[in-house]
Parts: C-alpha cells; structure tokens; sequence
C-alpha cells in the first residue's frame, strides 16, 4: 500500500466521546451559556481532533511548502519568478512577515522545497529548509496539464513525510506557501472543484492591475478548458490545474490528520490545496480550522465547500501562512477555555434563575 | 484644576510624523503592498499613539472594573447581584474566562471595585483587589438618576488613577467589567448617545428570555424619560443612566490616553464607557482599538459612533474584558510587523515590475 493510500486509511473522525466530554464541562463554566462563542465551538473541536480534556496545543509549526510554476511564464504576476528564491533566503533569514508573526506566537518556521525553480541547494545541504522538490516548477497549465498524475501523487506524499517527521515534535500545524503565480493554479483548482465561473473566483493576488487581472483570468479559463480536470478526482485535479506545494499542502493536511492534530489552514492557497485534500478523504476535513477570510474573491467559495467559517478577516493577502499563525493564538486561547475556567461548582458562583 | 479637568487637557491627537514614518517603512516591507492588511492600519496607528517606531507593547494588564447597579431590582437581569461579588471572588482565584485567556497572552488581570454592593474588604486588605469604590452600587435609574454628578466625575477620576498607576508597568490597557445588569445602563448609554431606538440596542445580555427583554426594553426606555439625560454632556449621560465601573472605564481609557498608550476596548458594556470617553475628549478615541463586535445588537452602533471597525468576531458576549485580551496577540503581532519584517531592499528581494 502506498504512504497516500495508508494515510487515507488512519484518518477517522473526531472522536465523539471527547467532544460530549469537553461540551457537557463547557456548559457548566462560570459564565453565561456559550457566552465565547465560536472559542467553545473550536474548544470542542480541539477536544474531538486530540481525543484529549487538555488538548495539546504548545508546540506549533506553520510549514511553508515553496513551489514554482509554469504558468508564471504566461503573465499572470507582477513579480519575477526569482522573487520565489529571494522569498525562502528572505524565510530562513527570518525576516519575512510569517517569521515575524511565528516569534509572537512562538512557533517554529519550517521552509519546505516542494518544486522550486531555482537553486537552494546550499540551504537545503546546511539543513536550513527540507528538500522534497517533485520537479524544478510545474509545467505550463496554460498548454496542458501542470503535471503527471504521478507527480501529483509524489507532491501529496511529500507533505504527509513532513507531517510524520513533525509527529512527536509539534502539536499544532499551520499551512505556509510561496510561489510566483501560485494563485492563478488556486484559482483553477477553487473553480474546477467548487464549479464556480472563473471570473468570480480570480483576484489580484499580490496586486495585478486590471489588464493583468484579465489575462489571468483567460489563462486559467483556457487551462480549464485545455486540461478538463475532473472536479470528482482530486489528484486529476491537482494534476492538470495545481502546483507542488498545493499538493504538499493537501499532504500535509491529510499527514496531521492522520496523526490527529489540528491544522490551521491559511489564506486562498493553503485553501485550495485543502479542497484537494478534502476531495482525497473527506474526514480531513474534521481536523482543519479556516483562520481567515482572504482578501482574494475565491476564497470564500473555497471555505463554503469545505464547510468552514474563519476564524479572522482582517483584509490579509500575503499567504506565508501568515492568517494561520495569527490564528494559533485563538485555538491556544480555545484550549485554556476548557482546561482553565473553573465551573459554577468548582468557583461557588450562583447559576441563572 | 481637577484630575479629570488635567488629564483631558494632556490628551494629544496622535504623533503625525511617527505615523508617516510607520507608513513609509510598512510600503517598503517584502511582501505584496499592505498585503497584512488591517494589521498594518494598526501597525501604524500604535506607532502614532506611542510616538515610536518600536511601538512598547509587551506589558499589558487587563482592567476589570466591578459595579453593582441599582437597576437589577428592576428584574433586567436573570442572575442575582451576589453574582457581582462570587465572580471577583473567581477573578481573584484565576478562574474565570478573562484569567484563562489573560494567562495564555501573559496579561495581568487588575480588578478594581468601582462601586460593588456587596463586601469585598478582605480581598482589599489583601491586596488582591483594588479599591475605589465610589458607593455601594448605584441608585435604580429605572425610577431617578444612577448616581449625582459628582459621583460620576468620582467614578471616572476613579479609572484615571488605575490607569496612572499603572504608567510605570504596563505599555497596553485592556478595558473589562463586571456587574450584574450592566447591559441595561450600557443600552441606556448607547441609546442616549447614539440617538438610537431602545429596542435596536437593547440585546438578552447574560441571556435573558423574551419576557425579560420586553421588561428591560422597558425600564431602559422608562429610564431615559424619567431622567432626560442631554447627550451632549457625557457626565450628565453617565450619572443619569451609567454606572460606576462605566465611568471607571471611561476614566482608564482616559487615563491611557493621556500616557499615549493604546487601550483596547473589549465589549458591549466597554465600549458604552469609551462613548462616555469620547464625549469627554474626542481625541481620546485616537488611541482605542475596538477588539471584537459582540453578540449584544447595540455593540455596532457604538462601534460606528466611534469610528472603529473591531478586530475580531467570534460571537463573544461574556465582557470581563475577555474579546480585548483575545485581542492584544493582534496588537503584539502588529508591533512585530513594524519592527521584525525586513524591507525589500534590507532582503535584496525584487520588487514587483
């Protein structure tokens, strides 16, 4: 069997005895009924994923899968593809705004080359990013398809490896990426998997003018058109339409679920790379936790498909990660809110009348 | 000249030149431009109010100002007003939802007795909690005023000198209350602010039923008859139809911002003291962060009469102060985008072409 096929298999659903457990004591704090809300929600949540009264939460790591693509040669960004390299130097030095918000919630930054362009070889070898490069970036969508189904399979597999070597070391996984151009792939995925039109769905991404914003929009219209990825197979979809990193992400997601433990899932790309893992086992989707609503017009379409409401909307549009590191600080705060709040009983404190 | 009269006269709009210096550095960051969108916003804005590029922020207290209100008698609340007393008690013992969610941001909660009916003086003597009680809870508003004049300038001189003397320990303010009932003064605040319908900003509070809402709707109407508070006069709004731990909360937010120190506002009954603040100095208003929208209906009529869009929304209706402590990681992490994220040029990163 294979490392995917074996991982689909481990994940089960939230355990059920644990999430009564943790609603039954959240009913009885020392507070108005349910009165923090979708904190209570998630603290029931935290309690199903980890089967745990006290779900761990300390040891957080937000993985940044890199990728390049193709498609980047058919004019859909303003930044250079080299800019991807620059970014993982930018990462590893610390200096970028997902290693700035990971020090205030002290998580780790992990910098994973799932399919760069370029050469990283001298940070790979010194340790300082983790190698699982499929290819040197995708081919062009724009012509046909992005990549082999056997890639696609290597790119997912590649992220459950790194959740696996985190499973004794981390509590708490965040999806990270960067590469040029990786929400022209999103954007094809969110419209192939959610049947959405393809103008509704594509955004500026970093900040694409409007005549940019509307070739993007014709090149992933003829990529759809080129490739016919079959929204009802998601590796056809990673495959024809995706991206190495959003196929590590789905990896990863499905390698934390499989462990039982949360994964906050980003912005639009993270989001689109959790549609491919929600398409290879829909249980995947009971240990996800949306941390923000993107400024990107996909990316409410995309968490309407996987059935979440996010956490944050804060007019973000970096990715990095970034919106899931920020949301670190709500589920930790979710988790003290039931091990921490002391019941009616246990305080004294006088119930309604 | 009085403590109240000295500290409006030290309130200053924000610093100008730190708030364009804060913009011009978050232009040049390498990322997407303002691709952390709101975080950015307040980035800048704790620049402005601190008159720093390394905005302090690492010293934060949550304030919760306690209260008893006459107006309880009125049968406007579903808990009974021992409650006020059993919940410090449960503050003082570290159970409640804002010590939870205090300790997991490293706040200090600070409580402070602005007007309790019931005993408290063994915590005073103690030493863990804060005295300056004004009276033992106020008179019923729903037949007379909540208190004189005089009292309600006590009140808010009460808050200024917590915020005073905290100058030297802490860098951030949270504002958090407690008292049984004091939805039904807040809605009678905000609604004489506001010039808002009674019925619009007049919300179930700890979770009343229909019956009880239709009786506090009508004692908070009955209320702003009988005591025709002038909405121009902020101290006339407060002693009419406020109470204690409301001006307490004014005077802290007052306080804060005469040391140029961000203060965030937490709630539905917070935010009806930052109106009894700005009404007292407008410019006050510069150095609040709104933390959340809450549950209560009248919470976004405040928010607007202040110009503030909130942080969060998670559908929290507890107070204590418990949505601004969830929300001083966002302000932290702000700070942190100033001061951690490089530049393009810092990153030899390319910029978009």
């Amino acid at each position: 069997m294979s490392l995917l096929e074996k991982t689909l298999q481990q994940i089960k659903p939230q355990d059920a005895d644990c999430r009564a457990a943790a609603h039954a004591r959240l009913e009885q704090l020392t507070m108005p009924h349910w009165a923090l809300g979708r904190l209570m929600d998630l603290a029931e949540d935290l309690a199903g994923m980890t089967r745990s009264m006290h779900p761990p939460v300390a040891r957080k790591a937000v993985v940044v899968m890199a990728g390049d693509h193709g498609v980047a040669a058919s004019g859909v960004s303003q930044y250079p593809q080299e800019v991807t390299v620059q970014m993982i130097h930018n990462f590893v030095n610390g200096g970028a705004g997902c290693n700035a918000l990971a020090r205030q919630v002290g998580a780790q930054v992990i910098v994973v080359d799932a399919g760069v362009a370029g050469d990283l070889s001298a940070l790979v070898e010194s340790g300082k990013i983790i190698s699982k490069r499929v290819a040197p970036g995708t081919a062009n969508m724009h012509t046909g398809p992005a990549m082999s189904r056997e890639e696609a399979i290597r790119s997912v597999e590649a992220g459950i490896e790194v959740a696996l070597s985190l499973a004794d070391s981390m509590d708490v996984f965040a999806t990270g990426e960067m590469g040029i151009a990786n929400t022209t792939p999103s954007s094809a995925i969110v419209a192939a998997m959610t049947c959405s039109e393809v103008e509704q769905i594509t955004g500026r991404g970093t900040g694409i003018d409007d005549a940019r914003l509307q070739n993007k929009i014709a090149v992933i219209k003829e990529a759809l058109r080129v490739n016919k990825p079959d929204p009802t197979d998601a590796l056809d979809v990673l495959a024809k339409v995706g991206g190495f990193e959003i196929g590590a992400i789905a990896g990863l997601i499905l390698g934390a679920a499989a462990l039982k433990k949360p994964v906050i899932v980003d912005g639009f790309i993270t989001t689109a790379g959790a549609l491919i893992a929600q398409g290879l086992s829909p249980l995947s989707v009971q240990y996800m936790i949306a941390a923000h609503r993107s400024v990107e017009p996909g990316h409410c379409a995309a968490q309407e498909r996987l059935g979440k409401k996010p956490l944050l909307d804060l007019d973000l549009r970096l990715g990095e990660g970034t919106g899931a590191v920020l949301a670190m600080n709500l589920v930790e705060a979710s988790a003290r809110i039931l091990t921490d709040v002391a019941t009616f009983a246990e305080a004294s404190v006088s119930t309604a009348h």
